[in-house]
């Protein structure tokens, strides 16, 4: 019976993409995949099955779910014109950031769908490994949300817009911020005619380590031994990059005080 | 005939107890482990067949590689004393930042081992495929090195003292940093009630990414999306922590200076 809700999705971003394709591999059907851009949406269409639209009135009205993949102020701007004369169905939204409330006031029937991963259209993520974060405004919905995503994913919470916002700024330093110093790293070793790939098995034990341990336990390195000579040479050695410098400081007695215990209460 | 070399590890850290370990597996005889904590080097010794000493004057002289994982300063403070009347064996330390030269005039044979891994007591890591940097004072213990560390780990490189610095540096990014990012993502969970273990597919994912995009094409997330409606509200969710909003500000700042190309000259 879930599987009989056809769905509609609307954006072909990294997102959708990979929802799209988990949907089609699971049976679900996708009748159209819309996007503003004609070649983003029948680039992923072509490859599921869908019929691509990039016009707003082209958007059929009798699909069991829409879900909505669209830039944040995109979504906001856009709602009221979205629902319009498709209110029997349930519209859900993958954004982390966007509260569930953005639907209210517009259709009945509404939610979210966030799943708590990194997208990029080069790479395919397997979903059903990806914990998805389900909401919606009545019990009845929530409980389809859970069971419906359950087919894509093994990983399936349920959390509110607050919970939602709190993952998606964790996830930002997780993912976005952390490979933001793989992407440091790599330019340090590039000017020192060293390969990015020898920090391959550092960065895989890094992230393996902290499935057994808590963070805190897995710390190693010259901040947290308060080796201050060795921060005197990487701060020197940093000179010429101060942003970096600065960076390297500020992590570096952000881990200190994180050890020292002097971090676990709010200024006020 | 490489293996009959017999090993004496000087210190019983991290470093030293992976080491030893893998030693040990190999059928390389380690004879003695010495730190200057007594139960820590007792520890070690009892674990790969190998006598335990905690004071100077017991260090046997006929070993024909000593490996020396003491802390920095220490090393640099005892050398003199470590090598007295051993000065025919080889010679290795295993730190990032300390030059080759720590040696100079001490004795006549010696080197650096530097295995690039974050190493922790509570996990036991597989060193054979840790890349391992070596260096040496003369060809022959350069080559002799070079084998004798490629029945440790199957990546084996040769780093001078300026490019082992700088992959110091890039770990220190790539784990220690990263490491730290995860540790601020699973306090802001906690706060808000939710378990880190829902953090551990992105943090892989983020990992396993950079094997196959490189850093700068695998980035995600508000700031590399121009996001900045996100970025504030992030911004506003941290205010009463001023020390991670700033971080989180300037990450995303330089995250965005990189992707526009500001980022690829020093300013001198």
């Amino acid at each position: 019976m879930l599987q009989e809700k056809s769905v509609v999705l609307i954006g072909a971003g990294n997102v959708a993409t990979s929802l799209g394709h988990t949907l089609h591999r699971r049976g679900i059907p996708v009748t159209q995949v819309f996007s503003r851009t004609r070649e983003s949406a029948q680039a992923l269409a072509a490859k599921i099955g869908a019929e691509a639209v990039s016009r707003w009135e082209l958007l059929c009205d009798d699909a069991g779910v829409y879900i909505v993949s669209l830039p944040d102020e995109v979504l906001t701007r856009e709602v009221s014109r979205l629902v319009a004369g498709r209110e029997q169905a349930l519209w859900v939204h993958t954004a982390g950031s966007v509260p569930m409330q953005v639907w209210e006031g517009y259709t009945s029937r509404y939610g979210v769908l966030y799943p708590l991963q990194t997208f990029s259209k080069a790479r395919e993520v397997d979903l059903s490994r990806v914990p998805l974060f389900v909401e919606a405004n009545s019990p009845q919905d929530t409980l389809f949300l859970r069971q419906w995503a359950g087919q894509l994913s093994e990983q399936v919470y349920e959390a509110d817009s607050t919970q939602r916002k709190a993952l998606h700024l964790s996830a930002v330093f997780a993912c976005n911020f952390v490979n933001h110093l793989y992407a440091i790293a790599g330019e340090w070793l590039a000017r020192h005619g060293l390969p990015f790939e020898t920090l391959l098995p550092l960065i895989d034990e890094t992230a393996r380590k902290v499935h057994a341990l808590p963070p805190r336990q897995a710390q190693t390195g010259p901040a947290v031994r308060y080796d201050e000579a060795t921060i005197q040479t990487h701060l020197n050695a940093l000179e010429e990059w101060p942003e970096w410098q600065q960076l390297y400081e500020r992590l570096s007695r952000d881990i200190q005080d994180m050890d020292s215990g002097q971090q676990h209460t709010p200024i006020i």
